[in-house]
């Protein structure tokens, strides 16, 4: 009498016993966070009872040509088109792509369940190596859906809303507070925040950055006005400011891009308000428009660029497995004053 | 007498060419397992010297869900994040594509030679369902590239550029024209254009229309300086315009972009000129940036969100095989004047 061949054992069976899915079974053994300590153990074990190790197809991920990454969108195309961000962003994406001959898939979706989802077809049509996930809310529902999948990815965020996932982030709070205790510094006791979305989780770091400066340095007036980050809306937010206020308006407003405080400048104008004597303004990312204008804009100086490059290195390291795959934040936007900030005039008032 | 037919190349040949049976043929294009890279080469290299490619493959695409578009651009990906007519465009692509459930495969390539392996790749990799192309130079490799393959592309560009492709253009010599005789008409007798790359085509296009319309009108002084299309190089050439010539400058400029007119307005004030008084500036593109200076720029309009949305809406048609996959125009830019053009102030010496 011969013995029946054993049934293969797969990562189905390991699942199963662990009592978990098959991507968390492929995270564990692609050292990948997600996992807690007890699943991470569960599963080990289970495997170790089976007889199961993950084979080359496994871990052939390491090996295999990327020819794609994907990258999707949150925002109405209109927007998207009017920010120098994601242009900037995407640039240095592609920079590193180019070098390793791999392109970028792009989608704009309409929510984050509609991402999810396209993160699932993605991934099992084998159209993307990883992805870039961006723009984290509060209870973003993409971290549960990578760690299910399996997906290589990186987060663009703060751990604090990126959850386990691999990510790189720049330090909003301290770049506020910097903002701030620099305006304070030259004078300024009213400062308002012409902020971005309020949905987004770095909109809600930035903000509670800007009370908490505030009260530490007891200014006279703080304001803060979410906005859709359009030019327009931060024209809104501006005239808004420097109108409804009268003779209590902000000397000094911070921007939370560029393009805003672009428009501010124009408000500002056409109000009859030089800047920086009658208000000083300070704009963040600082592409290439703030040297444009007349004056310069002074702003947060970000390499957006850079961003964009070290988030896809990241990815790639993700995807294989390498050392320099881990969660770090990107140098921390720099003060590049320029023409656009100064003392107040009337410091008495100030 | 009568010129003998061309006889059609059929998959028979190919077969023949390549030393192979025509069913290997078949499972080479259909991407079928069981042949060895060297054979499928060689069968590769066969159809391209025929100028052979695969009727059925290239109508079964009507039925075929199409995941994703192919759209490389040819540029530096540091000057890519500087402009805002890409994310537009861009934007207005993926406007459409989200409709579809489609995604833009976007990569960034060094030269056309390069972009033309890659729609190869592309093509034969099943990554993309066709392909956008973009700034077409003089000896263009893409169309024949694209022909050699059965691709089904959308080629942006006036057909003197884009050969028998099915294309979607601006009529630039139109606009161009209309640009000068508008400043023209306002008494300007030395006009300057800031243009883009003199490598595109659609760059000759405009300066050849320039070199016209100056002619016709018998202006008194005409000039074209060549830039990277970026805010910096625009600056360098406003700078020069309106310090080299003395009281002989040009009285009203016409710049390529939209962010090139932004840093002339930031130049024509840090030489102490007024914006319209003493030099007017016409802008090109008309992003939300023309509407956010001081004084507002006037510009030719040119709905580039809808021009990249028309891109999508055609190559879409282009791969169904519909109707609407001719080439066409999308609608001229208009002369929409605003804030930065007006008579010149020294009437007399225009």
């Amino acid at each position: 009498m011969t013995t029946p061949p054993t049934p293969r054992v797969t990562i189905k069976d390991v699942a199963a016993r662990a009592g978990v899915s098959k991507g968390a079974v492929s995270l564990a053994f692609n050292q990948r966070p997600g996992l807690s300590e007890a699943t991470r153990d569960r599963i080990f074990a289970a495997a170790r009872e089976l007889g199961w190790a993950p084979n080359s197809s496994a871990r052939s991920l390491s090996s295999r040509r990327v020819d794609a990454v994907g990258l999707a969108i949150c925002r109405p195309a209109r927007l998207l088109g009017l920010e120098p961000f994601y242009m900037e962003f995407v640039s240095g994406v592609e920079s590193v792509l180019t070098e390793r001959s791999c392109s970028l898939l792009l989608r704009l979706v309409r929510n984050l369940e509609e991402e999810a989802g396209l993160l699932d077809t993605w991934w099992r049509g084998k159209q993307v190596g990883g992805s870039i996930l961006v723009d984290f809310h509060a209870d973003d529902p993409r971290p549960a859906a990578v760690e299910r999948l399996g997906l290589p990815v990186v987060a663009v965020g703060h751990p604090s809303l990126t959850g386990s996932l691999p990510s790189v982030w720049t330090d909003d709070a301290t770049a506020v507070t910097e903002a701030v205790r620099y305006l304070a510094a030259l004078g300024h006791r009213r400062i308002a925040r012409v902020g971005g979305a309020a949905a987004f989780g770095h909109t809600s770091i930035r903000t509670a950055a800007f009370d908490e400066a505030a009260r530490a340095l007891e200014l006279a007036g703080a304001w803060q006005v979410a906005t859709d980050f359009s030019g327009e809306s931060g024209a809104r937010a501006t005239r808004s400011l420097l109108s409804a206020l009268g003779e209590d308006r902000p000397t000094a407003i911070v921007y939370d891009n560029d393009i805003m405080a672009v428009a501010g400048l124009s408000v500002a104008a056409e109000m009859g308000l030089r800047v920086p004597d009658d208000v000083s303004l300070l704009a963040w990312d600082d592409s290439q428009l703030c040297r444009l204008t007349h004056p310069t804009l002074s702003a947060m100086s970000h390499d957006v660029h850079g961003f964009g490059a070290e988030v896809a290195r990241t990815l790639f390291e993700v995807i294989t497995g390498g050392e320099g795959g881990g969660s770090h934040p990107v140098p921390t936007p720099v003060l590049t004053p320029r023409g656009s900030t100064a003392p107040p005039r009337r410091a008495g008032h100030g």
